[in-house]
């Protein structure tokens, strides 16, 4: 069995942040960030999933995915794993697994994870560039104007409001809250995801229309999927408790919005729009 | 629009749980664990979606997903948001979502996220029903016996290992030890799942036959997706630094699996089978 490595991946990138500590110290640096790419597994040639990643190890990546798919379960099943070519350029985001016996896969069971790649794209770039077309960018006019202090705050008050969570430390949150630090509502859920969505659903079936002015909080790290959510309700101020990845942040960047991470305990880093906090 | 909430719901369940303290205390105890169900999502009643959520909030969950898919943006597109009924009886993890201009909805590609339900099932007992037709349970002399004071050190271990979240603060990491403690492999990743796929990959592909005596560790919550992958995989003892679900543990004991959670500082909780850890 045959895997090549042809890339230099680097599982963490460098973006310039602008932090801000409680004495009112604010700097810009370079800070690193977890890289975040889009990974297609092909089996035989045929697409069978999209992953958003960190790169690296990624034939690792696709014989675990077949073994967890129960697929594969020994070494000698696979003939080859390697980075698909196109046009004589290889493409770093493409990964191909050939098998000893291809006739035994069930690729309609399979293929119950798949993204149109059509539409998603398969690097950074392209991925930020499918949902531009479908979501408008956010103008540098709409959106909160945030006192840093009152934003420093929304951690302490999220995490009071995580009733479920102080009973069994097991659900991700997200809270929106109105631009002078007001909880507007809180959702909890084992899926990051989900607490976001019933975040909006709550929004959309309330009546109430408030993102323009409205700030949105996770309690844990913040990848490219909740930004992209964000921009789809119109939240132009995306906050968590923890880090954001290189595709949150230049997506934020990419559509006009305020991405900030690790706000906790009085400091915060703003990795997009800085401009919409003040004070 | 009408939505309608049927079911109570509960976002925590109790599960019994054997605790060890650093004083070498054990308890039996019930603790509050969060609820994972799997939740369908309809629209004019053809699935669009699966998702593994806590129960609760689900019609804003399914509109909030619609409004992150672009489908929605605003209260009056939504005609109704219901439980399904199927022969009489309400289905507590099914909903659908009527719209007053279903024509207007692209299925081929909202559907690009959804599971095949009649693989899935469609509640947790479901749920693991399915995968158990797929891959055996473990039987209780299988896997390692490992000391409570070995378990006890990995979470330090696993915490030095992780280099790229030591940089970034945003990264999970998987890591397989040997019951002796020993790291074998470790692999970070945005992905919580992708770092569990990593470290599978690793196995089948350095050829290295280790899973009867080894033991996974997760750097934060386990959900189901988790311990399933860890019995395709043949991995008898899962360890996660956080909390697990209801449906982690439920699954964990319906196949012979050994899971405890909250590994750190000298404690853990032991959800299922504890005769694997001794001393």
């Amino acid at each position: 069995m045959k895997t090549k490595r042809i890339f230099p991946v680097a599982a963490h990138a460098a973006r310039t942040v602008h932090r801000r500590r409680a004495g009112a110290t604010t700097t810009d640096e370079r800070d690193d960030l977890a890289v975040e790419e889009p990974l297609e597994i092909r089996v035989e040639g045929r697409p069978v999933a999209v992953t958003m990643r960190t790169p690296g190890h990624d034939e690792e990546l696709a014989a675990g995915f077949l073994i967890s798919e129960g697929v594969i379960s020994r070494c000698d099943e696979v003939r080859k794993i390697s980075s698909v070519v196109n046009k004589g350029r290889t493409e770093p985001n493409i990964i191909d697994v050939k098998l000893v016996r291809p006739e035994s896969v069930d690729f309609a069971r399979l293929t119950r994870h798949v993204f149109t790649t059509s539409s998603c794209g398969l690097c950074g770039k392209a991925t930020i560039a499918a949902v531009q077309a479908r979501c408008a960018a956010i103008a540098p006019d709409y959106g909160p104007r945030v006192e840093a202090t009152v934003l420093a705050q929304l951690s302490g008050t999220l995490a009071t409001a995580q009733t479920v969570f102080q009973r069994t430390g097991g659900l991700h949150a997200a809270g929106l809250f109105a631009a002078d630090g007001r909880l507007l509502v809180v959702r909890e859920d084992v899926g990051r995801h989900n607490a976001v969505d019933k975040v909006f659903g709550h929004l959309l079936l309330s009546g109430k229309i408030y993102p323009a002015g409205a700030i949105l909080l996770v309690s844990g790290r913040v990848a490219f999927e909740i930004v992209q959510k964000a921009l789809a309700a119109r939240i132009a101020v995306v906050a968590a408790i923890s880090a954001p990845t290189t595709l949150a942040v230049d997506f934020a960047r990419a559509n006009g919005m305020t991405l900030v991470g690790f706000l906790r305990e009085g400091r915060m880093n703003i990795y997009a729009g800085a401009d919409r906090v003040i004070g």
